[in-house]
């Protein structure tokens, strides 16, 4: 299974990916990062691991970037497309050809500080400002809705007294993300998820 | 510290604070559990515990259940009062006098699964229909939206494959709910609750 990485940034979800394949972890393979920016860490992250990298500037006028964007994901024969912390929408298009087959990592727990608008540190300053005592990570589906596809993993995560946006930004990711990630390549990658009626059903004996 | 317990139906939440009470771990003393319903088994535990108790059928028309329940608390000297699976409304003038005084406990982790129309099996059958992979329950304070008031505390439980609203209640229950809420109780009879900004702030340190 051929695995495309999406990412915008420093890319520590990717790492997380890249540290998962070379446990053996995986179950597939990494075979192309693709990043909507040029000079992101990500993209000396995939040089270090040998990986493919491929930059698609979505802010760049006059080309279309979902068709270069479907063209690199038959290049190389992608089967899951992981969102890393990409930070732009894909297209239509992409999501009706790659359905089921596309997982995004949200910082929260879904249906809690998601959709439209949350991303980054905005969801955790929302969750502070709301005063929650939990929150977490959830590993899901994409589909036209933001944030709305089916929920594969999700863990919580203790929100403490006296944290910042970056310090609970930080706690989830150490705590769910760089698990919940390459677990749910994984589970998908072995054949283990099953979605009905936007729900994902896993079937740990294959 | 006196402490009103408020119910509706059979009281598990109630024996979870009763049994507290009998290892002196509530640092408050219930004075009296108040049914909104006759007959409930709520009422006999309250009776085997020798707790007093009070039945005001909110239902009742012609008769101002708020002024009685106004009358109820002052008469035993209220200084907490917990919503324990009750199924009525407070009226603003109760919501009002004992502001920051009522804690109720809720099935979700706040924001999700709460508000208008969510209460009991609905919260689960909700949380299912959603797909979500954890619940939780939350213990937070009463003000005027449903729901809405600063939350003390909250635990995170995991769902399962298979569950039913039912197994799913059973689980959050005796995960959260019956550990929350006597610790919120503790916590709030030794003064180590404060509310800023509709967010609760522990001091463990008095």
């Amino acid at each position: 299974m051929n695995i495309a990485v999406l990412v915008s940034g420093s890319g520590t979800n990717l790492q997380a990916l890249i540290d998962a394949q070379n446990k053996n972890e995986l179950s597939g393979r990494i075979a192309c990062v693709i990043s909507s920016k040029p000079g992101v860490y990500s993209l000396e992250r995939a040089r270090l691991a040998g990986i493919d990298s491929v930059v698609l500037p979505t802010r760049k006028s006059g080309e279309d970037v979902e068709a270069k964007l479907l063209e690199a994901l038959g290049k190389y024969d992608i089967g899951l497309v992981v969102l890393a912390g990409f930070l732009s929408i894909l297209g239509e298009q992409v999501i009706s050809k790659y359905r089921n087959r596309i997982i995004n990592v949200h910082p929260s727990l879904i249906p809690s500080f998601c959709g439209k608008g949350f991303y980054g540190l905005k969801v955790h300053e929302s969750a502070l400002q709301y005063g929650v005592k939990v929150s977490g990570a959830t590993v899901h589906f994409v589909n036209e809705i933001p944030d709305g596809g089916a929920i594969i993993l999700q863990k919580a995560v203790e929100v403490k007294q006296g944290d910042t946006p970056e310090t609970l930004q930080r706690r989830i990711m150490e705590e769910a993300e760089w698990k919940l990630l390459p677990e749910a390549v994984r589970l998908f990658c072995e054949g283990k998820l099953r979605v009905v009626d936007n729900k994902t059903i896993i079937t740990e004996e294959n």
